[in-house]
């Protein structure tokens, strides 16, 4: 578990650290990269879910390696909401993602900081912690979506 | 330095212990996770890949940021080829997928292979070796991109 810990840790402090300034080439590029990496986020956050949730058994080893992958992904989105990449392919992100950007910032770090505290919760291998940081998390996401998201 | 690499080293051998046994509700939905991982992992591969091409200054710092996304997310979209996901939404996977399962897991395997060898090469910092390992997974990725994904 001691490797998967450092793992989690280095790959949470690591994001940080990747360019803020969008790499794309298209503005479809950017909405796609966003899209795709929440995709791969709410997959194994779903995972975590589906056992704070009851539906499924608590492993806390399952629940350990699915937070790795949310612990590597989970900001790659926002390094993808540039100028200009309110179109160019379909998306949900509605206006106010630009227009009130240190809204939508604060809304961002707020899941950062429960992920963060859901992070911690996995590697405690405690259930109950587990299932009330995934629900400080679940809020933060409902929040931005409330917010920034379209239907 | 040294935390990027257990982090790397850590994930890569994570996510081979995730069950083979895709988790989805849904044949779309592991379309959409496979293609949304695969989406994420070409994005960072590719910015490893301007480094190695010299379209961009090698920055080691940058590929090895760029290497522990990729590490993280490369096996992923293998878990969600399961039976029954030929169709669902939009594929481009083809039906040699499941129908040459045994050669289809060897190039994913030679896949896995290469990208091991540029995960050691992006930690050694050495330009030449990240060329030259860059090189062998895109060899890897055409093989079976040949074999297994349509037009």
């Amino acid at each position: 578990m001691k490797r998967l810990f450092l793992a989690a840790t280095a790959v949470m402090g690591l994001v940080i650290a990747l360019p803020a300034a969008a790499q794309f080439q298209k503005p479809e590029d950017a909405i796609k990269y966003r899209q795709s990496s929440f995709t791969v986020m709410a997959t194994h956050f779903g995972r975590i879910g589906a056992m704070a949730a009851g539906r499924v058994p608590f492993d806390a080893k399952v629940a350990a390696d699915n937070m790795v992958i949310v612990a590597a992904v989970h900001k790659l989105p926002f390094t993808a909401f540039g100028d200009g990449t309110d179109k160019g392919a379909p998306t949900k992100a509605l206006p106010e993602v630009w227009a009130q950007q240190a809204k939508f910032g604060e809304a961002r770090d707020k899941m950062f900081g429960e992920m963060a505290k859901l992070d911690a919760a996995v590697k405690s291998g405690n259930f109950d912690s587990v299932k009330a940081a995934f629900g400080g998390v679940g809020g933060a996401c409902k929040a931005c979506h409330d917010d920034f998201r379209g239907k």
